[in-house]
């Protein structure tokens, strides 16, 4: 499947990208290097790097135009999991079947190595070789906004506020759009500031509604492996949203319901990929991957 | 004294700057708002805005211009507290006679404020409203760096490695250089990225020299408070770095020679700062201040 194959190129190219950047990062620590290495070079499926090369391409850049932001995007997801995971917020012991930053380190070494990863994000930027002063800000920008206090940083603190409460489904969509939605529409105009010349208001429209599609859909399709999934193919223990009282998709739908959700989200990433100029095909093949997953 | 309502004066001015920043933010979520106004509004002395000012306006740039730079260092600072008093790390209830930010709130809140504030920093800096595009990006390389795996993070990182076990006075000095020396090294050189005309070569390394002095020079100064300090005007246990087991100035060098190690740095700051020019009047005041202050 090319989208498979394209995926396999996408993590391959990016863990080489990682591990250059952060050696040129000289810290000054060695464990701590260790730490930002292990959270960051840690078996992801790299969708966000994905859309950010795929959107790039789309619009007429070179992959190496895209590859600072997909670096910088990379530490930033990255460094969220390693906070997401420790003790105070989530308390998982495992990602992706390895022991998570703070087992694996400590505590203090997990919250330095996501800070470290976090800054390091806007160094990369700020001195993206193939942008112009004026992309590298963009990027900045786009970046800043979707991490931050109006982006996923809030929406962590939203979904940790209703451990065990319910939600309605309006909350749960608000609460998967700035936790991860912002990121996920960051990382295609993050893919589009790349490109060499500036998209029109309406391509970056359909954009932001192609991935705003795709992000609540994968989040949706999630939802539906914690019931149906495989532990062994999931890498984390199925059923765990039910053990931790987590409002979901099918728990508010039902399984059904949460199919039919998840399929009329990417229907709508592909209309809205229809008024994008240009081969979108990976985008287009990206969508269906993400409610045919499996883990 | 000039000094004292000139303190004064940039403790006001970043107050009120750094409050309209956070509301400019939008965060999405009140709570997080709260925490992260209450890391970032903490009584502090705002020595790094302060430097930031008085670096700019001895360059022949407006207060003004320095704001932005102000605003996105005072953010990052406090950042590093709430995050550096957290449990997992130095595990203080008490700042500046309040509750820290974890207390106040709880665990997961701070980091999260903390991940914000140092995200917000950046998205301050790309939208300076002062600088052109290379400046603003000159900025946030400045403020990256110093605070980031190569600098700050990393000196907190060594300093936890060492709790309880000796310290040479070279691994002391390391340690002071990266955890506080790196971003009062930064908040000079932004003070002075943010002035009309880039500085001469020679301006910038003697602003490094009095930057590098200074924060050596605070630090051996806060050692001899915590020995000889009244716990009432610190704010904080008079003796906690013996019980603590700390390496410090004193214990290394005893209290004379402490003190005298002190004056050597604030000598040698007042002599860099005979290498730049301008009315560097205020940055003179800054060093005899900070080994002469009680708090």
């Amino acid at each position: 499947m090319m989208l498979a194959s394209r995926l396999q190129m996408v993590q391959q190219r990016i863990a080489g990208q990682l591990q250059q950047h952060l050696q040129a990062l000289q810290p000054a620590d060695p464990r701590l290097a260790e730490a930002m290495q292990y959270g960051v070079l840690n078996g992801g499926k790299r969708l966000r790097p994905f859309l950010i090369y795929a959107t790039c391409e789309a619009l007429g850049g070179t992959t190496e135009a895209a590859d600072a932001a997909a670096v910088a995007m990379e530490m930033v997801h990255s460094y969220s999991l390693v906070h997401d995971d420790l003790p105070a917020m989530d308390d998982d012991d495992l990602r992706r079947g390895k022991p998570t930053c703070h087992i694996a380190f400590d505590e203090a070494t997990a919250i330095l190595a996501g800070d470290g990863l976090l800054t390091a994000a806007f160094a990369v930027l700020a001195d993206a070789p193939a942008q112009t002063d004026t992309q590298r800000l963009q990027l900045i920008r786009l970046l800043a906004q979707a991490a931050g206090a109006a982006g996923m940083v809030a929406g962590q603190n939203i979904d940790l506020g209703h451990v065990g409460k319910p939600m309605t489904l309006a909350q749960l969509e608000t609460m998967h759009r700035y936790k991860t939605g912002a990121l996920i529409r960051a990382a295609v105009l993050m893919g589009a500031a790349c490109a060499p010349l500036a998209p029109a208001a309406a391509t970056l429209q359909a954009l932001t509604d192609y991935a705003d599609a795709v992000g609540l859909a994968f989040q949706v399709w999630d939802d539906i492996l914690d019931v149906e999934g495989d532990t062994a193919v999931l890498g984390k223990q199925q059923g765990s949203d039910l053990a931790h009282n987590k409002p979901t998709y099918p728990s508010l739908l039902g399984l059904e319901g949460a199919r039919s959700k998840a399929t009329e989200l990417i229907d709508r990433a592909q209309q809205a990929l229809l008024q994008v100029p240009g081969d979108t095909s990976l985008l287009a093949g990206l969508a269906r991957y993400v409610i045919n997953r499996d883990h």
